[in-house]
């Protein structure tokens, strides 16, 4: 999506990736094969482009900064991908920043993990610092006799890990914030994200809380953002409390599934505001262009094809916008493409994109 | 722009050129290098596909039907681009459906020219049968001295050639119609289209006309996309005159320049809804997202680069979505890209699109 907004602007593109057969591909010109983790080859990416952006927080920081040292230009910058990648860092810098994040603890050992989880109080959860996503690398250990399982879970010790207090939310949200070369932002509606299983199912905008919130949440983004010195759009998930409090869950460096309903509906997507920030252009505007957007993932429901069945049913429904992202296989929770829909409200909106997303199913034996 | 819309959809796509650089590579994954006048090579494009498609009008309507009968799909069928793809044929086509043209005749000879031109009244309109576009192929004969000028100017008899009177209008319009495989349409606002050099400068959607003429345009536009049972995205272009009469100028057999405005303008745009047509999905709705949409194309004005300069200007005015077409080379009238706009009225969003626009120009020199 991100090279569909820069092809839009007239830019040509290079992809890195590990699989020649990215779904990027069906939308740029050139993909170059290889580790993205390999500053040699990230080297050889960077010499035939004028900047190098990142799709993921996974890249290493450190392979990107032998980058930079050599004179090209990559946005989110290395010391930024650096501030994030890591979650206890990133948790550290949102903290030193007085962005308010839930209580954790470092952890790198079981001892550890018992002292902290104690100190915490149940029910904590446990994760490992780097690549985690979906609920991947993430545990939650709701008593003391969990904590082995959860141990055990993400590696026994094997990789680095952090455990934070539980948040017990009411609501999630999450803000896009585009941040230009010149610390210039772009920020777009505080939207609910419905979360199944650590996975996002479904996101409706604007979100239906308090003015006072929504605004609260646009300078926590804001802030979160800027704590890490962004450049380009990043995704910032934030949980509600009962209470009216707002806490930091997670700054993802990079365009967030909790903004695809820019595409449609928004006046520029988090997308091209991406391509416009690490290019240096001006950035565009970030209104809603209807009383209310939802957009519902299209998640794999078991391993199989990863091609379509359904589409021709989900295209009948008016005003539902279809994406497919063209991935080979299928698997549960994977996503597979969503589908946005604008509205009247919330209701409205999320009404017309489930019922194209219900529509739709991958994997030969389902149903 | 067909292509981002297939691949949005999850389709891939082969693209054949007689050039490996084309626009489209930039979109899709894979490009045919090869003479799309061969019915050798419209086959092998055929076989590594489910559906071919066109986005010009200039494939030979013999070498498509080669394609059918080796069983391929090909949408619009090579029967609509032959009666398309010729305008002395397709002026038949349209007058004995009853549809209202300027009267016509052929033209084999000067002779023959000479005593048509006498027949019908000067100015008369002298154009190539095939292979026109943005002014060639397309002579105005004002008075009788610039026969021998115009009869040169089209090759002299080289080429076969129509003569059509004169249509003196007042406005030009413009509707997209998609057809699908079962007949059923989805039918575009009715556009104004504002030409120069009978190149087309800007699009104004929906055209400031009495609701009674909206109605008869879109109707003939029905007819006349039905009249050569047409598949897929076309485009009708009209005269209305000053009595309110309207007159088919042209059809497209495609996705056309006086519907680009649909990408951001319409809940489904021509691109996405020519893909479902051919691919005999259900057509997508047609409303426009706001009160008015204007499309203001980005033209060379001389031969050079064809990368733009002021793109960044251009990006600072809010609201105006900018396209590029990643053309190698800028020339006189060359279509390179085009802005959009949303407004709430016609006058604001063509001020929008204009002033970006504006901003943009192509080439080392200009200014």
């Amino acid at each position: 999506m991100i090279a569909r907004a820069a092809t839009q602007l007239g830019c040509e593109l290079v992809v890195l990736d590990r699989n020649a057969n990215v779904p990027a591909a069906g939308a740029v010109g050139r993909v170059l094969v290889g580790d993205w983790d390999d500053p040699q080859t990230l080297v050889r990416l960077a010499r035939e482009v004028d900047v190098v952006t990142l799709e993921n927080e996974f890249v290493d920081a450190t392979a990107l900064g032998a980058v930079e040292s050599a004179g090209h230009r990559v946005f989110p910058t290395a010391a930024s991908i650096a501030l994030a990648q890591d979650k206890l860092i990133q948790k550290q810098a949102l903290a030193s920043a007085g962005l308010p994040v839930a209580e954790f603890r470092p952890v790198t050992s079981r001892e550890q993990l018992v002292a902290a989880a104690r100190e915490l109080g149940f029910p904590v959860v446990l994760k490992t610092r780097r690549n985690g996503y979906d609920g991947k690398g993430n545990f939650t250990i709701r008593q003391p006799e969990q904590i082995d399982e959860g141990w055990l879970a993400l590696g026994g010790g094997r990789h680095g890990l952090l455990i934070e207090a539980f948040v017990p939310f009411v609501r999630e949200l999450a803000v896009i914030v585009t941040r230009g070369c010149g610390g210039e932002t772009a920020v777009y509606p505080v939207v609910e994200s419905i979360q199944q299983n650590h996975i996002c199912q479904a996101v409706i905008a604007p979100a239906a809380v308090a003015e006072e919130i929504l605004g609260r949440a646009r300078e926590i983004a804001l802030g979160a953002v800027a704590a890490v010195d962004g450049i380009g759009s990043f995704g910032v998930e934030m949980f509600l409390t009962r209470k009216g409090d707002i806490m930091i869950n997670e700054l993802a460096p990079r365009v967030h599934n909790s903004g695809h309903y820019t595409i449609e509906g928004c006046e520029c997507s988090q997308f091209e505001n991406h391509v416009r920030a690490v290019l240096g252009w001006p950035l565009g505007q970030t209104r809603l262009l209807a009383h209310a957007v939802a957009m519902v993932n299209l998640l794999g429901k078991n391993r199989g094809p990863g091609n379509p069945q359904g589409l021709s049913a989900a295209l009948a429904v008016p005003g539902a916008h279809v994406h497919l992202y063209g991935k080979a296989t299928s698997d549960v929770g994977r996503k597979l493409g969503h589908v946005t829909a604008l509205g009247g409200t919330p209701a409205d909106a999320l009404e017309t994109a489930k019922r194209a997303a219900d529509a739709i199913y991958f994997g030969e034996n389902f149903r």
